[in-house]
């Protein structure tokens, strides 16, 4: 057993170890650790920006951009926003021991599914350091005891920010290795850890597609994920075109680096002479390039013509394919094609042209009459999420606390036997 | 691309292409599919008792016992419980569009869950011709559509009740590929339906350890599956001891072929004195082996020592190991490094012990004063039962007609955006 073999089992291990103390831990000692990780958070953050300095002192080894060096940064404001977030997640619903179904058989047995812990989460991210806490919070707080991998550039703020969790586990009596971090920089250990089926429940990775099409390739265990948002905006005839121009913009513009912001507009042909010049004109104003079929070109002098990729890309910028389809139909199609089956949304007055968008468009989240930017934890009300799933096995859409949990049968009965 | 890759691909993108079709079928349209071809069963009963002979003749060929022959047999009346079975399929509600939750945000959105077909099920199984009509059925009425791969022994069998299945199909209008036999009896044609992630949603072996082991480690997508069901009854100190037996002989004796039979009893040491004796006559009785601890084997002479090996063996025989335990911590741990987490029960009259068993033991299904054969999706209420999971990604228990569904999150706005 190579080095870095033998380092991921032992990681594992001691997380299955805890995951099973963590189970039964009550819904208010994890509250407790929560908050006292929130306060210890605030009262070192002198420490916390120190080590965060180092993170920023290397930024431009890595090659970072100034944006990426803001976004890594940590400050006092910062720090508390983080402590927040763990107070929020505090105040969520505890979903271990949640009884999702329960009835009465005709022989008297008293069956119940409830709600356990997935066990143990190995969590790898490229994102700012508050995920190490949030990921840390919704694994805990969901019984699961977490293996965190950050990437390198955030590296000693990953560190010290866990230091913060691992003393307030310790302190509150919750178990130490509940949160662990991997802070070995050896790519290697990744690879081994995706190997432990049996000791890792899920893998959870939230980065760059290539980051996510490797850990899917290599996971010998069950992975949340999802590659591409390649949502699309459907302006239907019948649509309301104020709002269908409100709904694109924000859809498009309100954050462009994130994973439910619009990549295609697809608009009904009947509508398209009187939609396209208020796009153009919404779009100028932000700033957005559009790359368009050949009647969103003739239309829009200042379009780019739109190649099949673009179609199928992801810009996570200030892009955006634009095509006029010839009906709801059409629309539907170049979804099923291009489409990532992440966000789509319809803008219209018709209710069977909703009702049939609905049912066909097999997207995670399918959405009428409203931004695609809704498809997340927060604004659908699960709280905090630890990432989104474009899969159908497990949990789709945005993943809490209940998406990091399995179920139990309890059967309950005064000496049935079967006959 | 060699023959078989191309052959399991095209079934796969077949039926993908029936699962887009069947998942907007209605519920009435699946519900008369099944009664056509219950009735087509019946009528077509000569036809499936001619081919079944065929299988019947090459038995020997296969090695197949007396036993497992018999069970291989079709019959007039066997047909019409397969006929049956088709029709309780059909009167179970449709878990397709089940909004699993629904609620209203606070700027207006109203957002549900609403169940969908996983798409496309590759099922492979080794058991009797029966299975081959009720796993069509179920994946169906979930609207999805099926790739069945039955065993070589039953190869005329299945094709014969697959053509029935098929052409009923056709009759009611559903899409002909929502039912797919692989009939070739290469076992490479597995191998690669194994690597079609993408195509195949989900893969469910049913059959011997060594063909769930094989496909769990083939598999590139999502596998519902259990290894073994070794399966604990636990007798508490305060047990009701004529309870006890006649929960343990339930559990190991009413079916021992099966994976929620009893394969090990722990009995507390203050009871142990009192209990064996009254084990070893009904196991006397019964003509079960036992294979114990040094106190069991001072207790009931015939008995045999158990090695380290016997706890972890799944006898799927007249044979059961046991052992006395020091109390029910100790049973608890026990049980967590023997057992597969499928079923444990325990019988006690004690609420502390019953709440402490259940809340530590993790097993699929964990009951109280009542017999390990309950773990079945009819016993439970589901249903019928396309398998088993004992892990505890997406499904855990007995997998009916919901645990072959995801869902989508709907929502809907009148022009919500994002702020």
């Amino acid at each position: 057993m190579t080095h870095h073999a033998d380092y991921a089992r032992q990681t594992a291990e001691r997380a299955r170890a805890a995951s099973r103390q963590l189970a039964t831990v009550s819904g208010s000692a994890k509250q407790q650790w929560l908050h006292r990780a929130a306060d210890a958070l605030v009262a070192r953050t002198p420490e916390l920006v120190t080590r965060n300095e180092q993170d920023l002192a290397r930024a431009p080894e890595f090659g970072l951009t100034a944006a990426a060096t803001d976004r890594l940064r940590l400050t006092p404001s910062r720090i508390a926003d983080i402590a927040g977030a763990l107070r929020e997640v505090a105040a969520l619903p505890d979903p271990v021991g949640e009884i999702i179904e329960g009835y009465h058989r005709p022989n008297g047995l008293r069956i119940e599914k409830s709600r356990v812990p997935l066990g143990v989460v190995f969590f790898i991210y490229e994102s700012r350091p508050n995920v190490t806490a949030d990921a840390a919070a919704l694994c805990v707080k969901s019984g699961n005891a977490v293996i965190l991998r950050g990437g390198k550039e955030a590296l000693h703020s990953n560190v010290a920010l866990y230091r913060v969790l691992k003393d307030t586990l310790i302190e509150t009596g919750l178990p130490e290795h509940a949160v662990q971090l991997v802070a070995t920089p050896d790519r290697e250990v990744v690879g081994e850890m995706l190997k432990l089926r049996g000791l890792i429940d899920v893998t959870i990775p939230r980065g760059g597609k290539s980051l996510i099409e490797r850990v899917a390739a290599e996971a010998t265990m069950p992975v949340i994920k999802h590659f591409d948002g390649i949502c699309h905006v459907y302006v239907d005839a019948s649509a309301d075109l104020e709002m269908a121009i409100d709904i694109l913009r924000n859809s498009k513009c309100q954050r462009t680096g994130v994973c439910n912001a619009a990549e295609c507009v697809l608009i009904h042909a009947a509508v398209a002479d009187r939609f396209l010049p208020m796009m153009a004109a919404m779009f100028a104003t932000e700033k957005v390039e559009v790359r368009g079929c050949a009647k969103t070109c003739t239309a829009i002098s200042w379009a780019k013509p739109a190649t099949e990729e673009d179609y199928r890309t992801e810009y996570l910028d200030k892009i955006i394919s634009s095509r006029v389809v010839d009906g709801l139909d059409d629309a539907i199609n170049h979804i099923a094609r291009y489409g990532s089956q992440h966000t789509d949304t319809i803008v219209t007055r018709d209710l069977q042209a909703a009702d049939r968008f609905v049912a066909l468009v097999d997207s995670s989240a399918v959405m009428v009459n409203a931004s695609t930017r809704f498809n997340d934890g927060g604004e659908l009300g699960l709280g905090a999420e630890i990432g989104i799933s474009t899969d159908k096995f497990h949990a789709r859409g945005p993943c809490g606390l209940r998406e990091l949990t399995s179920y139990k049968w309890i059967v309950r009965g005064d000496g049935q036997i079967r006959g």
